[in-house]
């Protein structure tokens, strides 16, 4: 197809992608065989043959629905058809802490062990869709900016793992439309409509009554919201960043902060550094609540006894507050 | 009636006006004659008295329905009945802007006026409720931290009038029965269920769905979020407010910015520093995709020539952002 008759779904996929696609190397395509998916695996293939890049994708079969195997090659058969090296890893999924969260750690330690061996990054196809529920499912926890921020377009794990998600800006619908256009049968998850899970009560009945009653655009509002509290939450961990090592001391028993340089700060590095030093000393999220009551021994200070917190004490003494396990 | 018997809901609400009353002198009390303001009024007499607190309440007739004067009439004689200096103000409403902002205007500069004769802060009875409304209203604008953070507990304007919200931590639902159990008669609004306005949809039917599909505690979520974007928000614009002077600069034509001092900061605070000089200069608030645009004279330089804006233009010249007038 020339150019100037492309069709504008597939283009769009492809100029997301094109954007993100490092210039050499291997990349790996996580590929379920949805429209999302597999519209990133075509737009990869295509914008990969221009730079030489080695394009792999990862089907994982989760075993948990009748077909499953059946699904998963023929999303593999697809990709092979657009010049993909394509594999399709079968995992066993513990059912501890829910399905939904159990195949989704499964896929992800399949998906970490494929870009560790590749030695490369691994491509997944959220849509702006899937950004903006996920910024309604933050507001349900209401822990602000963090819970806000949604998916970022680039995050590196621990691990060395780099995950990479070129159609945050791109709706569902243009993927759909962008297989369509492209012949790609894709495959629909009986997940996707089964409203057990709250990701598809936010899609099938929140965000249509949010558009109903407030208007089209609520999605791209909701992903522009993400983007900037995510630009928010950056900057605050650049600072802190800077800062940490000079005013927590590790001790015997425990890890400490300076009361003056917490005092210093303004109430959101504040907050932030204390929900950071609990996190990383006893693994520990601490809610708002408790946060605040242990900021209350650096700017309310009237002799307070010890703060019991999940995992910890927090106190003051000495110009410092101090943790210690329990 | 006795401490250890008096109503849940007349003890919260009175607690929450406790933590906010200042200890002497006059407060004003915005009175609509609504649930949430006369609750609040009853709760400010009754702590009055015991700091020796002059308290005046306002209420606004916008005449812009039948018998509001007679609605007007009855919530001054409810506050005087409570030992309040009862004012009523009627004002006339422009229709310019919509009747739901030209209302609300017109009761501001009524309040206003008050504050400034009395030299007292203006109580206002927004809920949580109202808060967990608000934030719904900036997601749909998608303008992050900025249109998520909702109403401040406090408020100081340009003029100096101070607005308070004791409330922002009581349901809606609490002012009514604290009205009920003190016997005090207030009045529906019809405006308040009118589905034409935005506030009213969000409401009446986007919080209910909410709450149906999410769970409980989705307005205590908002309001939680609301609050942690405030103090977000509260930071950066003290770190804005720190550096601002050292870094623009005015001109004959217009006013400059350092590119260093932009490329230094984090895109939090460059793309808020841009914002901020803009719109104080131009009065013209950036959207976020012209905000980029400009910020890329910054990170992503190739020698681009001049950034149309609403009402200026901005462009690089030896190591400096320069706005002008267009």
């Amino acid at each position: 197809m020339a150019e100037g008759s492309l069709d504008p779904a597939v283009a769009e996929v492809r100029r997301a992608v094109r954007a993100t696609l490092p210039e050499s190397g291997t990349v790996i395509v996580a590929l379920s065989g949805g429209a999302d998916s597999l519209a990133l695996a075509a737009a990869t293939a295509f914008e990969a043959r221009s730079r030489g890049l080695d394009v792999v994708s990862v089907t994982v079969d989760h075993g948990l629905q009748e077909g499953s195997a059946d699904a998963a090659a023929r999303a593999a058969a697809t990709a092979e058809s657009l010049g993909i090296r394509a594999q399709v890893v079968r995992v066993d999924v513990e059912s501890a802490g829910g399905p939904e969260a159990a195949a989704r750690d499964a896929r992800h330690a399949a998906l970490r062990a494929a870009a560790a061996f590749e030695n490369a990054p691994v491509l997944v196809g959220h849509t702006l869709d899937d950004q903006a529920e996920t910024v309604l499912l933050g507001l349900v926890r209401g822990s602000g900016a963090t819970s806000l921020q949604g998916m970022a377009p680039r995050r590196e794990d621990e691990d060395g793992t780099v995950w990479l998600r070129p159609l945050l800006g791109v709706r569902r619908q243009t993927t759909r439309a962008a297989c369509a256009a492209s012949g790609l049968e894709f495959w629909d998850d009986p997940h996707n409509v089964d409203p057990r899970f709250t990701r598809v009560r936010v899609r099938e009945r929140v965000l249509p009554v949010l558009e109903t009653e407030l208007g089209p655009g609520i999605a791209e509002a909701l992903a522009r919201t993400a983007e900037q509290l995510r630009e928010d939450a950056e900057a605050f961990d650049e600072m802190i960043h800077e800062t940490i090592e000079d005013i927590v001391e590790h001790a015997e028993a425990g890890i400490s902060v300076s009361v003056a340089a917490l005092a210093a700060n303004p109430a959101a590095l504040r907050n932030r550094i204390i929900r950071l030093v609990v996190g990383s000393e006893f693994g520990v999220s601490l809610t708002r609540i408790q946060t605040l009551e242990v900021a209350r021994l650096v700017t309310d200070w009237s002799g307070q006894g010890p703060i019991d917190l999940p995992g910890c004490a927090a106190r003051r003494t000495g110009g410092r507050i101090v943790f210690t396990a329990r």
